[in-house]
């Protein structure tokens, strides 16, 4: 769906953030790991089947305070096929349950590829009948490849009435090492991508002025972050960094406009792991999920004034 | 495995080239879509094992005179699950029949997340006892984010003796949007990629000179393609952009060192949709495959004087 009606739920709950949903063996509790069939020949179903109940249970305990979910892509291929099950198991939960589902893939390559990326993360199914359709509401892409990489997805957005951010300036230590490069024109690359999405992004706002192309922004960037959200006036903001990356509220303040909106701020393990710092062992951790999501909004609202 | 493993069975073929295995519904032939049972529950399960039929009739096909394949998971992840059930078969197949074998993914992400993807392409099972173990010699990269998206892989490659390529300058018309950004100190984007490359992968050297740490870099630019073999002693090439994008053999010659190697040129619908020109209705497909990757190895041995 556009961002518009992630717009509207971030609205109805006071709260502009997204939860990460990024499993690993490392974050299931160990009553989980306990209770997992693995003497059988499915190994790897046995986790993914695990993932998605661990989902589903952090789903059902953040359902009306969180508006949207994250599942990060990687940590589902990890286990194979039943590892894609896994993600769409939990990306059609929680879009029954209401919520906007963003995939993170940061998928990137061209032409004909490039539609068969979109149609698995945000078109129909590739056939009519297909038992398989895409559950997300939106995904991350990565726009190194130029506009013929971001094109299909947009096509995809328009006539599906969906939406994708292109990765401008990540969170990470290094995410200098090439989007801070300075141009002969004194602008740096992530800047020059950050136009080229309002570029093409072109007719396609929404009625709260914002189009179909977002961009990816990290929170570990604060100034970098207001810099981008004064120049792309019609770019909704995705922001990593939050939490366990370090990002702050008042870090993150600098993502939203006047009218404080136009931006979602994520956190994943600070959410779904927040049961590793209870003390209770783990049987809390869909308590523990909400709590933490609590504290984060409350963060968040304090910090934007709503 | 090494580029070392790919290099040598380049040589004892005489034969640089690589098999894009991406496979549409458009690209069956008609006698196989007939075959199809499409009344069940599971239409893309169907799909998915008509492609992974369909590559490994055209692997026997190619066994003797090609030697790597290079399946693109977006063609296989537009059937879900089944899709990527299909990309493993296809893998494990080639495997099997020893072909080195490039997952063409352009992953890019950080820290544990780049930790995942590594695992999912290039790594051991993420659990000792999984059924899902990655079948893959090689994996494709986009660096945008940094050396904290390259560098996870390379841990990898080193640890299993395998490799990957970043996407340094790609073939696609608007590949210069990012690529070709003039910087301050003179140089282009892509070429500031390339050096990350060769910085990062000192150490892993093999054999023949080449790191572990590949670059795509397309036959549609031979200019800058011939000014990146010059630079990037170390780096072993990825050529995409031959055959249906324009290159010819005369164009990716400068992508091979003064001694014929350090590269590996690719094509995909030119040899799998090859039946399409032979005008004997797809029955031929595995055959029409292997004819037109011959004509292929003598274009690249006339061009290369191998």
């Amino acid at each position: 769906m556009s961002f518009a009606r992630l717009q509207k739920k971030i609205d109805a709950m006071a709260n502009p953030s997204v939860v990460g949903l990024d499993p690993t063996i490392d974050l299931l509790p160990p009553h989980m790991l306990d209770e997992l069939p693995l003497d059988g020949m499915d190994e790897a179903g046995a986790f993914a089947n695990a993932f998605a109940d661990f989902n589903a249970r952090i789903i059902d305990a953040i359902i009306d305070i969180v508006p949207a979910v994250k599942p990060q892509s990687a940590f589902y291929e990890r286990l194979g096929q039943s590892g894609i099950y896994a993600l769409h198991a939990t990306a059609e939960y929680a879009r029954e349950k209401g919520m906007y589902v963003i995939a993170d893939a940061k998928r990137g390559d061209i032409g004909s590829t490039a539609e068969a990326y979109s149609d698995a993360f945000l078109g129909e199914p590739y056939e009519p009948h297909f038992n398989y359709a895409p559950q997300f509401d939106a995904v991350t892409v990565n726009g190194y490849l130029g506009r013929d990489g971001i094109l299909p997805f947009l096509k995809d957005a328009v006539k599906y009435n969906k939406a994708f951010f292109v990765l401008v300036k990540t969170s990470n230590p290094s995410s200098g090492d090439l989007q801070d490069l300075e141009l002969a024109n004194g602008k740096k690359v992530y800047e020059v991508m950050g136009e080229l999405i309002e570029e093409l992004s072109a007719g396609t706002d929404d009625e709260f002025g914002y189009s179909r192309i977002g961009a990816v922004a990290g929170a570990t960037y604060p100034e970098e972050l207001k810099a981008l959200r004064d120049k792309l006036t019609r770019t909704f903001f995705l922001v990593p960094g939050y939490g366990a990356q370090g990002g702050r509220g008042a870090d993150v303040a600098a993502a939203f406009d006047k009218a404080g909106r136009g931006a979602v701020v994520n956190s994943s393990r600070g959410i779904i792991g927040a049961w590793k710092t209870t003390g209770n062992g783990g049987r809390d951790y869909a308590e523990a999920a909400r709590a933490a999501a609590l504290r984060m909004r409350d963060d968040l609202r304090e910090s934007l004034g709503i």
